[in-house]
């Protein structure tokens, strides 16, 4: 605690995202000492109040609280390795993107090293960051999250998922690939009216409306997961959606556009179908994604 | 008309969506003709007051207006060209599946037979039809949707798309292949987080408020894609995304789960970043899904 009662922390690594972080901190009050490996991208931070340290032992050794936010695992490794006594005793914060077993492995080493490990996954991007939007997801010590709090909280939302370090990032990752889903599906959409001249600008609240009805239908897809029934409810059987998904991929030959975005779903349906669940839900395909 | 002045319709084809129609046009008041290959399908909407015809061409004589609900357009030319002359003078209202190509081939056949023809795509599982959620596209010739639209008002909402009978079909296609995508993305959170023990029910709801938030987007991927703009206010770069990507598959393996589904999207990403539009908004891999 230094004299205004405001967490000091260190922060390795100073792209777009571990600036935006370094200034919620200090706009917050909280010390802040940084470091980058091209020292002139620390200047932004230094002219406002940020300490710049010029080694990465040096930037160790001024806070009990490390934040690490660096391209990936391997620049982690890259950074600390050759300082890794200097870990002894502190609390590592890695909101590095990577996998869940990275995670994992990382917590090792680090507690190897004599120090406490928190994986964090950002669910924002850096102009987000100190927003009511941004989140961030958190696991492994449940210590140095208690201890990081007021720091942390200056981020966004905490959404602590427990002691397993690779939680954070599975979730991260979980919600990012919701996103690709979303995002295929609504370039699948205006690749296909575009094909007839129309304007995504006229297309998309038709579009807009359609995206956030099917969201309706997400929480009653979980109960059939956990329950594993996929029988009960159902309204459009699979059998009746297989036979129709061809005609995806004929009206994008038709039109003279790809369907490639879509196509891994149809031979899953297929094989579900064939392997006779054809009076199921659409959502039974997850037994065949589990290997 | 008939003397309550409910426009009489003909329906051919009684599956579960061609029965809610007739079930949806009675309800209205509208005298009904329907005639199904398999007769003992149409003993439901007989006891319901429909008038049961025992071959096409008498169901094609009873009424001018003619909704078509089959399997496919194969099964409407296999039901309409051994009686193809008694559409003359009909209006006829394809509401089978297909895509736009077929729906102009049957615009072109039809006008031949010297029948008006609209086509329709219909955005509703058969429960649906007649509430307020349901609705229809409609292509092609507008004195049919204008002399027919007291009875297509009683299956839900009315979207005519434009005289190409093309358009309804294109823009049913284009709004399932959002809901595919939506799935896939669904689909595939849940198998990620599904491999840690995590139960759907608990991360549904953070999945279902990630998912609202996606869709803010979708107006503005619009305006990048009308504008040819990809570059223009760009918060996370293809570059970073391309990188990243890798993650998804990767930590799938590690957690013993598929990433199938969304693995057409990484040489999507790969191919625009080598093409130099790093900088770039995801949403430019539109422009390498236009053959």
């Amino acid at each position: 605690m230094t004299e205004h009662g405001k967490t000091p922390v260190t922060v390795l690594g100073l792209g777009a995202m571990g600036t935006a972080l370094v200034e919620a901190l200090l706009t917050a009050g909280h010390p802040v000492t940084a470091w980058n490996r091209t020292a002139s991208r620390a200047e932004g931070v230094a002219a406002k109040g940020a300490t710049v340290a010029s080694t990465v032992s040096e930037a160790l050794a001024a806070n009990k609280i490390v934040i690490t936010c660096l391209l990936d695992y391997d620049s982690v490794h890259e950074v600390l390795d050759p300082v890794a006594a200097g870990l002894e005793g502190r609390q590592l914060i890695n909101l590095t993107n990577g996998t869940p077993g990275q995670a994992r492995e990382m917590n090792a080493w680090a507690e190897e090293q004599g120090a406490e490990y928190l994986d964090g996954g950002i669910m924002a991007v850096p102009p987000m960051i100190g927003s009511p939007q941004a989140f961030i997801f958190y696991s492994g010590s449940g210590t140095v999250l208690g201890q990081a709090r007021s720091a942390l909280d200056t981020f966004g939302g905490v959404n602590y998922l427990g002691v397993d370090p690779g939680l954070a990032p599975l979730h991260d990752l979980a919600l990012l690939s919701g996103m690709y889903g979303n995002f295929i599906g609504v370039i699948q959409a205006f690749t296909l009216v575009g094909s007839a001249g129309v304007k995504a600008r006229e297309f998309a609240p038709l579009l807009r409306g359609w995206m956030d009805a099917m969201n309706d239908f997400l929480e009653r897809a979980a109960e059939k997961i956990d329950d594993g029934d996929y029988v009960t409810g159902v309204v459009s059987n699979i059998e009746m959606q297989a036979a129709a998904f061809p005609n995806l991929a004929k009206a994008a030959e038709e039109q003279g556009v790809s369907a490639e975005l879509l196509m891994p779903l149809g031979p899953l349906m297929d094989k579900r179908v064939a392997a006779g669940y054809g009076a199921e839900d659409l959502v039974g395909v997850i037994e065949l994604l589990k290997k």
